[in-house]
């Protein structure tokens, strides 16, 4: 299967990593709307995103690594009206009108596409689609991290006098144990997760109004106990640069002819680095819309079309024989 | 959608009970070999297993609820020849031969058929399967428990002296965090489970022998740490009654240029009830099959096989707007 990577950040190098460990997939070529000749890749020929028509013919899923703010609204159609596609678009209230747009182009174009691909849309999604459809009556509950959240740390950077900073999402330890415990508990925002700030300031700048800036501001921190600690820029470097995340969903539910039995279902991941995760879920579903693809599926699919045997290298008799 | 169960023990008890909440479902008849006036269900009509081919058109998808060690290998191709069936065959490695069996009668008459839904193999296999797809380069592990093991149960029982025993798998909770750690540990059997005994003896019994028959029996017990404790039928009423089970499937895997990076994925299941929940997965199995079969597929299918979508009663636009 022949790859094309198109945008080069943090998801990009992730899916070029990934193909040391994905051994049935070729990278063909990182696309990129900066100057190719800035762009170094691990080894990857990189070409200018204008380019990619002379590749209508060499590639058989285009990754799109674009961010899901202002990149995958107008990437993910557009490209799909030439290329079989896939993206990790992550604004989950605009899903509905991203698969909209996607599926009318791919549609159209004969090509397929696959949208929300990674861990949240993603594996996630799925943990909660499994676990309700087998236990409908219950409550789900997803806790994220500890992790990085980028949209967190750069809002911390919009603030005057911040130079740069790291918010780690932490999810509260006795919620996370009432949930295991079955016991369906209603939780605020506030009970369920904590919000830590590693902040570098700029010299001079007024700490105590940086730090209240950072836990008032609506949305983001206000609804949430937050720590927010200065640090020098070699602290930042030094013990935050990596970016680890995952979390859990978790299912509590019953059975029995009077609900008198209870069953917790919960899916977890611990994750040294995001984009490379995201990056990994990403190349297995490319796998699999390839071969849906090549079956005459088109249009625009998500991880719940995907039939799992399809994301899997091996064939149907070897995940039988060494994997049911 | 028609639903039949075929044989009236925990396991068809379970489906009865999971009619309550997968609301979607209409059960129809209860089928056994026994004499039906004897069986007395939550309500459902009972009627003798020789008149299946009377309900051909009245049932959409007969769900087998026989054991994997003599019923099943009998019973799931012979009546794919007349309904869509699923079952629970569970005889790990056996899991080919009865595939292969089933299929051929399913695509002869025109019948889908599922075999292997539950859990292990079911959930399970569905979790190791993401993990593995996602992370190529890693390690699985599963455990077990804390629950009742009905094999190592009756092989107790079979034991002279005595009259009943309950048996619990346990895993070793140093394995287990050390798996989670990400430290990819290499365990031996007896490294990852201990087995808790519950033995009632005859009056008189020579326990000391019972013991030592129990902790050496070859690939049930004598691999393992195993503590045998004699109680009374009343405790083993009053405390042993009933079925919980459980465990949880971890597969650590690396990724990045260099390996440089752990991730570890966890899908774990905290049942009150082993056959209700057993019961819940294949009614929404029996669910994705029945559409299935509406799409024109045939022959035989295992979880591997279903996208995820088919399992939920809620539509497609529902699915994406709520749940990815």
């Amino acid at each position: 299967m022949k790859i094309g990577i198109y945008g080069y950040g943090n998801l990009g190098r992730g899916v070029e990593a990934a193909m040391k460990y994905h051994t049935d997939c070729e990278l063909v070529a990182v696309f990129t709307r900066r100057d190719p000749a800035a762009v170094k890749t691990a080894g990857t020929p990189v070409y200018s995103a204008e380019s990619i028509l002379d590749f209508k013919d060499k590639i058989d899923v285009l990754i799109l690594c674009g961010g899901s703010a202002t990149d995958l609204p107008r990437m993910t159609h557009t490209l799909a009206e030439h290329f079989n596609v896939i993206d990790s678009y992550d604004t989950h209230a605009t899903i509905p009108a991203h698969f909209a747009r996607v599926d009318e182009a791919a549609a159209k174009s004969g090509h397929i596409a696959m949208i929300s691909g990674g861990w949240d849309p993603g594996l996630f999604s799925i943990a909660r689609l499994y676990a309700s459809s087998v236990l409908p009556e219950g409550k789900d509950y997803t806790f994220w991290g500890r992790g990085v959240s980028q949209g967190h740390s750069d809002a911390i950077r919009r603030i005057e006098g911040v130079l740069d900073a790291r918010q780690y999402t932490v999810p509260v330890p006795e919620a996370l144990d009432a949930v295991r415990s079955g016991s369906m508990p209603e939780l605020t925002t506030r009970q369920k997760h904590t919000r830590e700030c590693y902040v570098v300031a700029e010299e001079g700048a007024d700490l105590a109004r940086i730090e209240s800036e950072i836990k008032n501001m609506p949305n983001y921190f206000a609804d949430y106990d937050t720590t927010v600690n200065f640090i020098t820029l070699d602290e930042l470097r030094a013990n935050h640069s990596a970016l680890p995340h995952g979390g859990s969903v978790i299912r509590s539910g019953k059975t029995g002819l009077s609900g008198e039995h209870n069953h917790t279902v919960e899916f977890s991941l611990a994750l040294d680095s995001n984009p490379e995760f995201t990056s990994s879920v990403l190349v297995a579903c490319a796998r699999a819309i390839d071969r849906m693809y090549r079956r005459g599926m088109t249009g625009c699919k998500t991880i719940f079309d995907i039939a799992p045997a399809d994301l899997s290298p091996l064939s149907p008799e070897e995940l039988r024989a060494h994997m049911l």
